[in-house]
């Protein structure tokens, strides 16, 4: 059930319809945007009466919502949503395209400070690298652990990069949203609901992986998992699903990308590192990713691939990913999208003024 | 790793190659069999250097496990393993196929007691429902919680039923393995591994349902997960994989069964309500499950389908599965497997003599 | 669109229905049923107008069928179709259930008939064997042509088996369709939709495989293209679908039996050896399929499959058909079916008398 | 097997190596390329024997190649197969990019003139058009047969377009031989070996679309089969496989397109109607398609999709045909492709200098 105030509605119109909807034992979830404030209501296990909400001063409609999402939905919130960092221009959803790189797993201070200075220096905003490791095999690398997010964390003040990694569990995610930027849920987590719950009362941006065989619709009610405990913060991640094809490890599924952004607010990504399975596959589809309209790129980047602990078959070398952001620069101009470039940078500022609406 | 010992070695031979091996930085898993013993060598991150070990008293062989399981393998335990529950006559995995009926969650008292008397009526020595229920919609009914548990407490009690229900993280598994004589992981957690870590130490047995798109691999590497942290009671269990197929909402995988019993010692279910998520499919999946040689079945069942709270639609009803469990008990007769007939049992002993064994 | 007919509608009244249709432009069906003639309209383009037909005299009501598939449907017929052979005992959608066995490819005059001998003696009605095989690679083994259907001919003759062999295009068919009893039309080819056109219009009766990815209802609309050329002779065979599981072969979708009995009255067989493509998963996926429902089954059997000329892998000994048919004699008395048995033949007539009718 | 000649072997040499070849028994496809020409080796059954082919004057090397597919491997052809049609600046493989737009099918002549005119005016070289349409029911439009060819015919004389149209058995086949330019063999017909072996005697290049569940390795060998017969003029095209996904009606794979362009020398196009069955899809998904570095776009235009007898859900709009043209235009400038734009040509010749090579 959706609430949607009138254009000219007061604030105080728009706190006493939720306190209304609080009285009724239900939750509100206002959401502002540019035109009117629409209040989402959820923990409504039968049917709203919607007779008494639509006679409040200020409310101009109540709507039934028949989608299962409602919190993700455009209906709810027509402009898309862009999440931004404090005190730096990194953002995602906006009009600057988010780059994410970095190893899969922080394996230690030297190889992580590596990787860092080379996607830093590409242009990337973002460091990735896992902390916390699920694997198939209780016998392979785990992760570093918080060892490992502290790496994280000097990473950050060293670049200023901001930083994604997982979290596997609420103890360890008590500990990312400790150090990390964005807490990332991985696609084997996309149905933890217990994990999406906390995630949801988390403070930091939440990026969700799609699961991989989840349905576009099971993908967006995961997000609303997280949504209807507060965390508005969320960005949603194609990784690939799992199909009869062999030449690659999984299938990049990118029709997701414009389904998405049909249907929802909310910034997606996409990751052709496992996405592919294959290194020499990732460049080719990152491009693929831009031109189709992804908000942005999350790339698995390694000094040395060869002897990674995890998943090197599908990073990309640092001199690979310098030529795969020079391409994508390009194809970024073509759908009005933007890349840092930090090489131009250092005579101007890193975003230009019509970047930065 | 695998040590296997010599037929005539003697415990203290074994408990020293035990300590050698633990002493190596490894954790040693001794497990039993007919005629000899063999030693799971686990927490090797590179390889173990054999030498050492071949060399000591008691040591028949070591062999290098190629198959990234071990503690799941046949190479480690030939002998099907068996799960017994002590005080009763049930047991998973051997001659007597394991029925666990119920309704998809506890919903209340009155609910759960009727489908209950049913289901012990016809047969079932295992009780299923959930008390948490992992829904894709937030919306949704997410079961009755630890009142839940009280109630299917009261049921063992009251019908000597073993109960089989779901924990879905760390604080439920707490109170699941309080309550409940098995655990059960679903389907969305098969890759928790967090979660399955949890449940490797827990003093209960473990249901493990196959993910939605779990390759066989990846689902014996899931139980690896559990008894790599010293739980060896876990018991699979097929429901289907997401296909393109839509006349069924799973496509029920058969021939995973014969696969899984060839290559692991663990007990393997089928689980036809959500399998196919169609009720006028489960009982002609369920003979067809007895038939390709199934050690149980799952099956929902409820009391009043078109009102459950969750999954009615599969669900059967309390007449379907009387005739569900005539039927299948012929089938099983077939595959030398013995389904319990309490309609019988007031006359005699539960369990014929032949399948006590 | 549907004209069902009056119980006791003359043979005239239904002839003169049918001009009715032809003369204004449509195809006209009738299928006679136990209790009433329903006479399908085809070739409809847009709707037909019922009104004129609906006041013909013997014309009970004018049904808009909305699903895509007319004479398939049990809309149209309700009984079970019963697929017999002239002068034999064999039949396909009845009590009996029917054994197909044979190898993959008609190899030689000594291979076909070794293994014919022993799936006769077994109890199997029905021999198969590929003149035509339609393989992967072009340079693979393409099958013996017309020769091999010489020697499947001289199998009939020589022990009374039923011939299944599968044509590719309109010229095989051709031949087929002179050779054979029963024309296969392989999964590859259940969407060619002019090969099913030609089957259409052949006098022997058609088995159609699913196509590894064929929905159920683009299974019973390829039936339906056959039969609305007027061969209402339509056998429908479960043959495993392609998914991303990879300890099968394919994917043996056990659940599309009760399915297509649900919707149609055509019999639907299973091969469980393409199905799991391994040699020891068909015995145990055979009794499923029986116990499932399934009308009979299509099994390769080779006398030395290590060295057949394709797809040995799958095919098992005459020994194990021997053991498969012991098993399924025994399951398919539990769902009320029967297998003949050749051994207890000699003493007396080799079908019951329960089973003839 | 493959007989790699030296650089400097004479002509004499190469057709002395391809008559021993011959002689032995196999056929030889003599395959020219810029440094060095190579002889392929099909027909062989069983293994070659390489020892007599090694020794012969201009012999460089004979290798086994393990791959099933010889003839479509950059194995034997390095360099890209450029496909060019006399008389016109159209080719598909080379730096333009091959733009085929048209209708699902030909419905009548001025539906087929409105879409050709917009489709040539927007800077589309080939016309597509079905004649003969394999529909999954018997009862839709079946399209409008040689009626339809001569209308595709008077399209290519009136506006320069080269045509495209599907052939469905050997009888249309025959016939789209001698009105059109490429003759299409559909994703349905992939493994119709026959209808593929007819196409590889024709002499008129053939677009072949992957099947909906065709592995990367079964769709080279669908083109190998019509290489093998001698018409090396294929050219290859994704068009979305088909899994759970439901927001499309397939999924459109794109990471096939640099599989296939590291294996193979053949051009390979996308069409992303069929690969995503939803018009708001088509230009997003279009624009990745040249992202990822195909050599072409299929897509589907209509002047009144609404109305369309087959397909319209997926048919683009003229207007949004321009634009998609426009977008990919300029795409292509990034990944050193070009797209001929008509409205520059009036005053200039249709292709720049630096694209003829």
């Amino acid at each position: 059930m959706l609430v949607v105030m009138k254009s000219h509605a007061t604030e105080e119109q728009i706190r006493e319809a939720c306190q209304k909807i609080e009285s009724m034992g239900y939750r509100a979830h206002p959401i502002p945007g540019a035109q009117r404030t629409a209040i989402g209501i959820t923990g409504n296990q039968t049917e709203v009466e919607p007779g008494t909400l639509e006679e409040m001063p200020g409310v101009q409609e109540v709507i039934r919502v028949s989608k299962p999402y409602k919190l993700v939905s455009r209906d709810i919130k027509e402009e898309n949503t862009v999440i931004t960092f404090a005190g730096t221009d990194a953002s995602i959803g906006g009009r600057t395209l988010a780059v994410i790189a970095g190893p899969c797993a922080v394996e230690n201070r030297e190889q992580a400070f590596a990787v860092a200075e080379r996607v830093h220096a590409a242009g990337a905003q973002f460091f990735r690298g896992g902390a916390y490791k699920p694997r198939t095999s209780p016998y392979s690398f785990q992760g570093m652990g918080e060892d490992g997010l502290r790496i994280l964390a000097e990473i950050r003040d060293r670049f200023g990069l901001r930083i994604v990694t997982e979290a596997v569990d609420h103890e360890t995610l008590d500990l990312v949203e400790r150090y990390a930027d964005v807490i990332q849920i991985g696609a084997r987590n996309m149905q933890n609901f217990s994990l999406l719950k906390r995630a949801g009362r988390a403070k930091k941006p939440v990026l969700l992986k799609r699961g991989m065989s989840a349905t576009l619709e099971e993908f967006l009610m995961a997000a609303e998992y997280i949504m209807s405990e507060g965390n508005y913060q969320v960005i949603l991640c194609e990784r690939g699903v799992r199909t009869f094809a062999d030449h690659t490890r999984n299938t990049l599924d990118l029709s997701l990308i414009p389904a998405v952004q049909r249907l929802s607010h909310l910034p997606i990504l996409v990751d052709p590192s496992h996405g592919t399975g294959k290194r020499n596959k990732v460049t080719p589809l990152s491009r693929a990713a831009v031109a189709v309209g992804a908000d942005g790129l999350m790339i698995e980047v390694h000094n040395n691939p060869d002897r990674a602990l995890s998943d090197g078959i599908q990073s990309i070398y640092p001199d690979q990913f310098d030529d795969l952001m020079r391409q994508i620069r390009q194809i970024a101009a073509v759908v009005d999208r933007y890349v840092p470039n930090p090489a131009q940078a250092n005579q101007q500022s890193s975003v230009p003024a019509a970047a930065r609406s």
